[in-house]
């Protein structure tokens, strides 16, 4: 079981964005030095839910900071970017953390952002697609390369510079349909499962992958499919649960409103990231508990098929001392029960 | 006097990416350790002369890496940024650097990196205003903000996080023309001046920013006057010309070639930035020599209002120890002359 680590600076009422980045870079270094596997970085624009607008540069200062722990995007929304630009910055981030790149790519679902960059939700799909064209060609091209697309254009532009990981470094999809989940088998890239879900909605797309990896004879990796989950480590159950659970429903609650479209939008498709599936409570959705309530449910998620967790600690709504203390407590405890 | 570093990592034939990065990198920690008043990172895309490409993320691991040295993009290209992103990254990079940031603006000059983003030169400066007005905006705005341009649409975006330096990081432009010195004056932005000119030129550019402060009754600092200047010091001047003319030459020519359009390209608009008037000779436009011969030099510039020198050290065909000895008997023999 690989354990990584999920930020998403959030930026509460009365909270200072100095102090919320300071807080969550220092997380990230304790978890380098606490051996986690990878941190993940989302990208997120114009509200509170999120103040990492540009996770390539704050994962910059970061690699600066750490020296094994993967560094992903969770994702880079590649309808929100240039895509020549794009590769370029992660190549560069490539460079400075010596390899340790992970890209993870997704179209997005945050009515407010598409529509504060003046985009349509609906376009996202054929942007995503195209982006990431253009991405891939920027990463692997030796030569200059045009490209006259609906959305960019360019006349033989040559990124620079080139990734360290070669052709690129890896890629990871936040995906959970039949064909997202095959195209990531087929391209040997990761899959990013988002949190917020049911076990039983997770054991559902982990089937699905493994039906594509068997289609498509395929050796099976289930290192390979992330999966992001809240997690609170405590000396109690009663302890973690009574400070965990109130931050995470204020975090669902804010990523929902800040996806949802005003109601005078109209023909917008619009998916909640964290619809929970019939009657299940929001604490099976979660690792939170004493080490031993932890360890049992890892043990139901590796039973389903799990072999890598992100961790979401650091909610808005949390203590930083208390982030870094069930970090620590997690670290002690919990990993070593999965890491012979 | 001030004095900084001017960086453009540059990547000639031979050499690894990854080194060139970890070169310039480590000059700019000296710079810091050696009492530099500020760093300069240039912005390029697509060629062997820069791979500046995200000087933003290079300037957040420098960040990490530094205590007391100004940052400086120099400068950041508006017509190839979304401005809104451009916001957002620079206000980060901000708070990574505890307010340490300055944003030198241009609107590039270079036809291959237009033409490699599928722009058209002519319409650079089009883009530059209304990239700056966005810039602003997003920097400033307190509340949500909808902008409907030529170039770029957006609907109640409210870029986060705003910058530590209130309202906004200083404003460098890259100007030499009348109105350009004139707005740099009205809006208390400072001046950057490009090397490889003649101190006549660069007179000239003095006395007109002069002659603006005087129309417009404000007090004249030429502090905010930043020279970038061509330098290498070494303990004869023979051994200093000789390690460093023929890279500086090497330098403006490929600068010349990369912005120039092909010959094919018709009605645009050139300018190569590296024009010498008149005979004077291309050592004239550097400082080179012994410490002595550096002191004269600048004392040179101080006599024509100079008070801001960013120091080009690092050219591409220069070895990384040769940078770092010169930067060192720079800051030990000719910076405290200045600096009583």
């Amino acid at each position: 079981m690989k354990f990584g680590l999920f930020q998403t600076v959030q930026w509460p009422e009365g909270s200072q964005q100095e102090q919320q980045y300071r807080n969550a870079i220092d997380q990230c270094v304790l978890a380098d030095e606490l051996g986690f596997h990878s941190l993940w970085m989302t990208e997120h624009h114009f509200t509170r839910h999120a103040i990492t607008s540009d996770n390539i540069a704050l994962l910059s200062f970061i690699a600066s900071r750490t020296k094994n722990i993967r560094l992903g995007t969770a994702v880079s929304v590649l309808p929100f970017h240039d895509p020549v630009r794009l590769a370029e910055s992660t190549a560069l981030l490539d460079h400075l953390s010596n390899g340790r790149l992970d890209v993870g790519i997704g179209r997005g679902y945050q009515w407010s952002e598409y529509d504060g960059f003046g985009l349509h939700l609906n376009e996202g799909n054929e942007r995503f697609e195209e982006g990431l064209e253009i991405l891939l060609a920027s990463w692997k091209s030796e030569i200059p390369f045009s490209y006259a697309g609906k959305y960019h254009s360019y006349n033989s532009a040559f990124p620079q510079p080139k990734p360290v990981q070669k052709p690129h470094p890896p890629i990871w999809h936040a995906t959970t349909s039949e064909p997202g989940l095959r195209r990531c088998a087929q391209n040997d890239w990761g899959v990013l499962l988002a949190q917020g879900t049911t076990n039983t909605a997770i054991e559902k797309s982990i089937n699905l992958y493994r039906t594509q990896v068997n289609d498509l004879s395929i050796p099976l990796e289930l290192g390979k499919v992330a999966l992001a989950r809240g997690m609170y480590c405590a000396s109690s159950s009663k302890l973690a649960l009574d400070t965990f659970l109130r931050p995470y429903e204020q975090t669902l609650e804010l990523a929902a409103r800040v996806s949802a479209p005003p109601t005078s939008a109209i023909g917008v498709k619009h998916r909640n990231p964290f619809h929970l599936d019939g009657e299940e409570g929001i604490e099976k959705t979660i690792i939170c508990g004493d080490p031993e309530q932890c360890t049992i449910a890892i043990e139901k998620l590796a039973a389903i098929g799990i072999e890598y967790i992100i961790l979401f600690v650091n909610l808005g709504g949390m203590k930083h001392e208390h982030v870094s203390q069930s970090l620590r407590l997690f670290a002690r405890e919990v990993i070593p029960r999965f890491t012979k």
